[in-house]
């Protein structure tokens, strides 16, 4: 029997026409565009190519993204002080610092120096923090308003629309980057999931996947999870993204996967495109959230 | 076959002499007193008590506990404004805001107003953001210096002086609160444990637990956690305080597990007293940090 597709494509879509209503409402309210500063060092290709395709999704959904791009050399004060000033541009209203950094330059400090109202990539560590100790779903939070990072927020976004069950289910989390992985098993915990978090460390991989009601895979490892460690009926859902002669490809074995699992994402078309919408809608959060 | 104790008291006695000998080094060679501020509105009995002890702690080993305490009516202004000032102060290198604050106080924003250089206790959300971001222990950090609560760095701490290997070994953490259970969690998965966290939602927790090479209980209900929960020879960290008739007694069913298990720590005598010292150690840490 074959999976049922969780189509982060289909989704996104249904999500980005939710989401310009939102934008356009706002806009008309209050007269601010919702602004995102990608700010970078470097002429990093990846970093390139992914900041300009920040800037086309949030031209398509009525926002803002604006390019700021120091030399290669830039310093450590130098970044830092760039961040100060956006920090306090009232119309500027989320700021994400791209990685690498130039050498040399202590990458926790420059994010350390972002506003964590204007962290819109959940990168700054009084988000990390709020977090990592904010009350379980639908209780008072305990902890200030906080940005979570966008792939794992997704992550949980998709399965929440094709209406996943949390509460009470064993989830594993397979990775532990601040990214994805550990971010994703605190959200399984806020949702009363039992979380396993495994990594590169772990024995037995494979006896403590097919023991997932719902499993993660955040580990860069192209197809390392196989279809025998998946439980009969389970939902699996993979942030892998790893180029395989020029094809992209997961970190599960998918076609094996496929016919094991009750749900999965495929890769491409998975949590990729949940990913761009979620940082669309920590923008918009944050710029509602500042306009007041 | 009985398990080995992990002896608490005397390992917290060891601990000390090295803490009496490195607190004398820093007096002599600065002049300096490390000193922490014990900030309480209200008279709560258990609160009142534990200051007490802290104060009696922190004199025995050369150090000083502070106790600034304003009435039940205080506000949450009034309880940020002391934290502000206690913040400024150079001669108080430590502050300690007791709970449970007077009805209608935001406990996070007092907490929040925190210096996390002075928080000691590991409760503001800049520490609790770079324990969750930190890198596994042996490589670079990747966060800035940071506190963690005293009772899980004890229970961590303890296991260490027995020699318990954590490296791809299953922890299983029973409790999911911010000063015990997911603080204990992140240091396991630092120490590149497989890590697992359980919770009131948690289904089948006797299969769960009896996976575990290494099970701490942080729940606060006697006696939960029986004998036939746990693996033959794993590890047993009990960090439950529970009063059942007048006497102290522990998340585990001790009798039973300690035929079972290989090691364990007993309640009293086990976690409790390397909370104290753990107590003790960060507030030295911070008075170093401050005094340069």
């Amino acid at each position: 029997m074959s999976a049922i597709i969780l189509d982060g494509k289909a989704v996104a879509k249904t999500m980005q026409a939710e989401l310009d209503a939102a934008v356009a409402e706002f806009r008309a309210r209050t007269g601010v565009t919702p602004t995102i500063a990608v700010v970078r060092a470097g002429e990093d290709p990846a970093s390139v190519w992914y900041a300009n395709a920040i800037q086309k999704t949030m031209a398509a959904r009525g926002m803002v993204a604006q390019l700021h791009v120091l030399p290669e050399t830039a310093t450590q004060e130098e970044l830092v002080a760039l961040v100060t000033r956006l920090n306090a541009q009232p119309d500027v209203h989320g700021i994400m610092i791209q990685e690498p950094m130039p050498k040399g330059i202590d990458e926790a400090a420059v994010k350390a120096a972002l506003s964590p109202s204007k962290d819109v990539d959940g990168v700054h560590e009084v988000n990390a923090g709020r977090l990592a100790m904010a009350a379980p779903v639908g209780r008072p939070a305990g902890v200030g308003p906080f940005f979570v990072p966008a792939t794992p927020a997704g992550g949980m976004e998709l399965m929440r629309r094709y209406g996943v069950e949390f509460n009470g289910k064993h989830a594993v989390v397979v990775g532990r980057s601040n990214i994805v992985g550990k971010p994703m098993a605190l959200l399984l915990m806020r949702e009363n999931a039992t979380v396993t978090v495994c990594h590169s460390r772990t024995a037995n991989l494979p006896d403590i996947c097919r023991q997932a009601d719902i499993l993660c895979a955040a580990v860069g490892r192209a197809e390392m999870i196989r279809g025998d460690w998946i439980q009969p009926g389970a939902v699996v859902v993979d942030f892998g993204v790893n180029d395989v002669g020029g094809k992209m490809v997961g970190d599960v074995a998918y076609a094996e996967a496929v016919e094991v699992a009750g749900m999965i994402t495929p890769v491409p078309g998975g949590t990729g495109p949940m990913t761009n919408i979620m940082l669309c809608l920590n923008l918009l959060e944050a710029a509602k959230r500042q306009t007041g």
